[in-house]
């Protein structure tokens, strides 16, 4: 074929290949398994829906970035843009069958038609979790449990889970005297960590705020502590075992959305600097503004993609889940191919994950292949062994070559 | 909102309530433990890829059913139709990072604005597993012996995986004289299971072939015998520990589609009827004829939504699988929440998936909860038991309620 003709993958969508989708795979199944620790249950919704259902829900800026078409039938539909909208629309249509509280997790990819960047792709998938329909503070503390679960799970070293409430906020607020221009004023002080006191003076003075005003904000932040319902989110935060290392009170600490209504939250991870990988809260009104029920709710979002991207980078994923295949029986000759064939069916009997090469290549050409899917042994059985019954094991990082039997190769790829 | 604006889901797509979501990631679990047990390795691709991927592959019919359309760059897109182009596109981008014999597995959605019907969807998951890249019976066999061992997993009672090859059926036309239209006479065969020999004498009659010609191929169908390469595939079966009772072949069997090259099966369960479901074969010129590189395949394809469908239907999940939640935490009174809390964390800290109730409702809608989640167990902490560090355990099946320790309620709890 012309080369003109050859395929191109769209900018910001990837091709996830297997070494990658292996830590992808590796990420997720760590991310199911505490979700389901803590009781969330999985829910999937279309990937298309009606537009009427998608648009309109954040504002024209984001209404701009949802893929939306005409369909054959000439209905105005669009791809899946958030994974909230489609939950209040599940939470409104089977209001009869959903049990409440409703904790419900979801994975899957989003679409948004967005410039694409180092690490935003127009592809991404999004796991949320969300509780519905309890204000009980147990329920915000569990998010947070599950947050820092998953990271230490993943390996990270130096994270924070940073705390605070949206009342903490309107309470400096209050005490500083600005009760008009409040989120402006709140965009400010979120600032405060990246650009310092000063910093945020001067844009808070530009943006008409007096000195004075700007002097109380920042005494009432040294003095802010936590609400009642807070309280009660740290108490259960220390029963559920979160250790104290990895997450603290901050009263600057604002999140862009305003939308939640109660405790906010946000993960920096500080070593090394990779900013910050997670957010969520209480919003116990979005829900019905988004054409659901009238119904309480707190969650977060993790981004599969951006933590794929860390983990690689932070190099955080353990030797041993870099391939997902413990062995390979190399092909020696055409003569040893029933032991061979022998041997791989027991160890895949025993729930080892294992490869056969198929054909008779040079054995230097059959370990480069084993090396490059990064497969940590290859079993040789030449006349030799397949008259013993034995196999000559390498090891593949040390290059170790020795040989065992059945029992001992079993024992060898069990405890690794 | 007013009634009107009540959200819909489109037709033909499905929101997945965590019931049906636990039977579907049960059955995706299994596909991918078998897939990797075989060494197959994960592969994901873009929902979307440039219209000139998509179209012209499969004709003018298919490409009617490609969601396709203009995004906002003025690019012609569509949306994934199948697995098989995609993996074409991939082997011709990375030619140079992709080591063959190269064995993926996939498990993505895929959309076709078809007309929806009762088990069929517009939007589906498929499942494929194909090896590219080597022509051994190994990995022909490999493929049959991936749909066993899923099936037999998946408590499938009775299936036939049916095994011919397309050079057995030329074979049978060249010994009857038929040297033209031969894929019309090959649809005609495919009927034999459905319509009997007379039903099929009738329909090849108005075709135009003679009396003779179709008594030719009902004697070479009778006297028909598997190919060389076919018979290894048989005895790499048997070596793979692949049950006799499960597999047969059988000459009269075509698969519709005239890209396969080699060897072609077909899955019919039997007990239920609920006929084929899945096919696949050997397609050694199709991934060049997509506009990859020249490469020899063979593997499968599984419907997802179809698999759990049928496993629902046939009531094949075992009754601990219904839930993935293994105990709920009452909540008795405010007095012995922190009990609580603490129980429940020490149950996850062992990796046992459970929920508290956060709330004070009345105990019997709280078990109404549970039994309405298909959670096993109930525990309750009143306050004699906080006090005495016991536990009242409800079984919610047998209904029996019982006082035992931390140590009895774990190993009840791992037991199952």
């Amino acid at each position: 074929m012309s080369k003109i003709n050859k395929p191109q993958t769209l900018k910001g969508f990837q091709d996830l290949l297997p070494a990658k989708m292996v830590v992808r795979n590796y990420i997720k199944n760590i991310l199911i398994q505490t979700f389901e620790k803590y009781g969330f249950q999985p829910l999937e919704t279309p990937t298309l829906e009606y537009a009427s259902t998608l648009m309109g829900k954040y504002g024209d800026e984001a209404d701009k970035l949802v893929y939306s078409f005409t369909d054959k039938g000439d209905r105005q539909i669009g791809m899946r843009y958030d994974l909230t909208v489609p939950v209040s629309k599940v939470l409104s249509i089977y209001q009869n069958d959903i049990n409440l509280p409703f904790k419900r997790y979801q994975i899957q990819p989003v679409w948004r038609a967005d410039k694409p960047q180092k690490g935003r792709y127009r592809e991404f998938t999004q796991c949320d979790i969300d509780t519905f329909g309890t204000m009980s503070p147990i329920n915000d503390a569990e998010v947070i449990a599950v947050i820092y679960t998953v990271l230490k799970k993943l390996n990270f070293k130096k994270f924070t889970i940073a705390i605070n409430s949206r009342s903490v906020l309107y309470e400096i607020l209050k005490n500083s005297g600005i009760n008009e221009n409040q989120n402006s004023a709140l965009q400010s002080i979120d600032k405060l960590l990246k650009i310092g006191k000063s910093g945020v003076t001067t844009e808070m003075l530009s943006k008409g705020y007096s000195e004075d005003q700007i002097n109380n904000i920042f005494n009432s932040i040294d003095k802010a502590t936590p609400d009642d319902y807070l309280n009660q989110v740290f108490e259960k935060l220390e029963l559920m075992g979160v250790s104290k290392d990895f997450y603290k009170f901050d009263p600057t600490m604002v999140r862009g959305l305003d939308y939640y209504t109660g405790p906010i939250f946000e993960t920096y991870v500080e070593e090394p600097k990779i900013g910050s990988i997670t957010g969520g809260g209480r919003y116990d009104n979005l829900i019905e503004s988004l054409g659901g029920p009238k119904i309480a709710a707190v969650g977060t979002s993790l981004c599969l993609d951006r933590l794929t991207d860390c983990v690689i980078e932070l190099n955080l994923i353990p030797e041993i889940n870099k391939s997902n295949t413990k062995i390979m029986i190399a092909s020696f000759s055409p003569q040893t191919q029933d032991s061979s064939l022998k041997l791989i069916t027991a160890l895949r009997e025993s729930n080892i994950n294992s490869i056969i090469y198929p054909q008779d290549d040079k054995l230097g050409k059959q370990f480069k292949y084993a090396s490059n899917l990064s497969i940590p042994y290859v079993a040789i059985i030449g006349p030799d062994e397949a008259q013993k019954g034995l196999i000559s094991l390498k090891n593949m990082q040390t290059t170790e070559q020795k040989i065992v039997n059945y029992e001992e190769l079993l024992s060898i790829l069990s405890n690794k």
